[in-house]
C-alpha cells in the first residue's frame, strides 16, 4: 500500500492541514516519487519541498492572484499529464489537496473526470482541518455527555453564495447533542451568528474561531454564540478560518495559551 | 513539531484506520521513540511492530477477551508511567488510539485525567475511519450538488444501549443535504433502518455497510435505505462496521470491485 507513484496514474491525496508532520507516510512516498504535482494553494512550501527535485510542480490554487485556474482547467492538466502519449505511458500525477481530498474539495468532479477519461486513480485520505485544530487546542470533538455527533459543514458552497439556511438545517434538537465545525465561515459573523441563534442553538454555546490553524500564525478567538456576531474580521484574523461550535469544545485558558505560545497574535 | 517523545509527557495519538501507510509522520516518530505504549485493541501489529524494541507495550483494548480494562484503569496506567518517581522524570507515554483520538474515543475523559494530574500532554490527529473508507471506495463525502455537510455519529454510546433517537436527531430537511457516517452501527440493521426511515430520510438513499474497512478482509455491502434492514450480520461481516448513508455516496460496480480485489469476501 505504501508504494511509489506509478506511471499513468493520478493520486488524489490529502496533504493535511499544512504541518509536514501531519502528512501520512503514503502521501510522503507519493510526494517523493510523483512526476507531476498539482497542489492547491493552501499546501505550503514546507510540504512541496519534500517532492522529488525532478518533479514538475504546477500550482492550481484558485486564490493565488495568478490568472484564475478553473475546475475544468485542473481536470485538463490531470489528463494532459496522465494520459499516454505517442505510445509512451503517461506521467504519475499527484493531485495534492489541503486537508482531506473527499470533503469540501470538489473531489466528485475530479473523480468523474478521471473515470470518464479511463485514467486509473487512487485516493489517499488526509487530516482534515477540524481534527487538526481540535488536536492543537486539545479539545474533544465528541463527548459522551455533551456531543454524540460531529457535523462538518461549510457556510457557503458556490462562489460568493451563502446557500446554507441554518434555520432549516440546524434545528435545536439536533445541534444540542452535536459539535459543529464550519469550514469557510465567511467574514460576516454577525449574519452567521444570527442564523445559528435563530435555528435554536443556545446563546451560551461555546464557540472558537481559529485563523490559520496549525501554522505559526494561528490565532484563536474564543466566545459564545451570543457574542460571536461581535467578532470582526480584524479580530478573527486572516483566512483560512475554522469555526467550532458546541458544548464539547473545551479550551481552558491554560491550554489555549500553550497552544498559542508560538503564535503571533493578529 | 516532528520531535521525539519527551520524558514525563503523554501523547494522545491517532493511529488511523489500521494501514501503517496512513500513520502520520509525527505518529511514526512518537511510536519509534516512546518508552511506554498503550494501544487500543483495534491498532494492528503491523503498526505496533514500528515501535522501539525497548518500548513497553501494554494493550488497553476493551474487547480483547482479556480481563476487561476500565477507563479508570487506562487513566491509572497513563499516570503511573508518566509521573515522576523517586526524583526521576516519568516515562514518555504514547496513548495510541485507532482513527482520530478526539472523536468517539473517550478523549474528554483522558484529557481531564491528565489535566487533573498536571501531566503535560500533546494530541496528534489521525485519519478517522470515515475518510479512510471513502478513499478506499473512491466516493466523495460531500458534493456541491448532493451533500454540503458530513455528519459523523454513533448509533450507540454507552455499552449495549441504543441511545440515539433518530426520529428526533435526523429530520428529513437536515439529512437531505448531508452524508451520514455511522460508527458502531450495531448488529440490528432492521431497527436502525426503520428509525432512519421514520426520521424522513428517503428510502432510495444509497447506503454502504463496510466491514473491517481498509484491511485485507474489507467487505462492502451496497444497498439502499429501504433494503438496509434486510442485511443480516453474516452478510455484513464482522466488526468494526461503518455505515455510509447519502446521495453523495457513489460506489460504481467497477470501483467497488477494484477496492475489493484483495479482499476475502465474508
Amino acid at each position: 500500500m505504501n508504494t511509489e507513484a506509478q506511471p499513468g496514474t493520478v493520486y488524489l491525496v490529502g496533504a493535511g492541514p499544512g504541518d509536514p508532520g501531519l502528512l501520512t507516510l503514503r502521501a510522503l512516498k507519493l510526494l517523493q516519487t510523483a512526476d507531476v504535482i498539482l497542489p492547491d494553494d493552501l499546501v505550503p512550501d514546507a510540504i512541496l519541498d519534500l517532492a522529488s527535485p525532478s518533479a514538475l510542480i504546477i500550482p492550481v490554487g484558485k486564490r493565488c492572484g495568478q490568472p484564475r485556474i478553473t475546475q475544468a482547467g485542473i481536470h485538463a492538466l490531470m489528463l494532459e499529464h496522465a494520459l499516454p502519449r505517442n505510445g509512451e505511458p503517461g506521467a504519475s500525477v499527484l493531485r495534492l489537496k489541503s486537508g482531506d481530498p473527499l470533503v469540501f474539495g470538489r473531489a466528485a468532479e475530479e473523480i468523474a473526470a478521471l473515470r470518464e477519461a479511463g485514467i486509473p486513480f487512487q485516493i489517499v485520505p488526509g487530516i482534515t482541518a477540524a481534527f487538526a485544530v481540535a488536536a492543537e487546542l486539545q479539545t474533544p470533538l465528541t463527548d459522551r455527555s455533551a456531543a454524540s455527533k460531529l457535523i462538518l459543514a461549510t457556510a457557503h458552497h458556490a462562489a460568493g453564495k451563502v446557500a446554507l439556511d441554518w434555520s432549516e438545517a440546524q434545528p435545536a434538537d439536533h445541534t444540542a447533542d452535536a459539535t459543529l465545525v464550519l469550514y469557510m465561515p465567511g467574514r460576516d459573523f454577525s449574519t452567521l451568528a444570527a442564523n445559528l441563534l435563530r435555528s435554536g442553538i443556545p446563546p451560551t454555546t461555546p464557540c472558537a474561531a481559529v485563523s490559520k490553524a496549525t501554522t505559526p500564525d494561528q490565532h484563536v478567538s474564543r466566545t459564545t454564540l451570543e457574542q460571536l456576531g461581535h467578532l470582526d474580521a480584524a479580530t478573527i484574523g486572516p483566512a483560512p478560518v475554522l469555526l467550532l461550535i458546541g458544548h464539547a469544545i473545551q479550551i481552558p485558558e491554560i491550554s489555549a495559551s500553550a497552544a498559542l505560545q508560538d503564535s503571533t497574535p493578529v
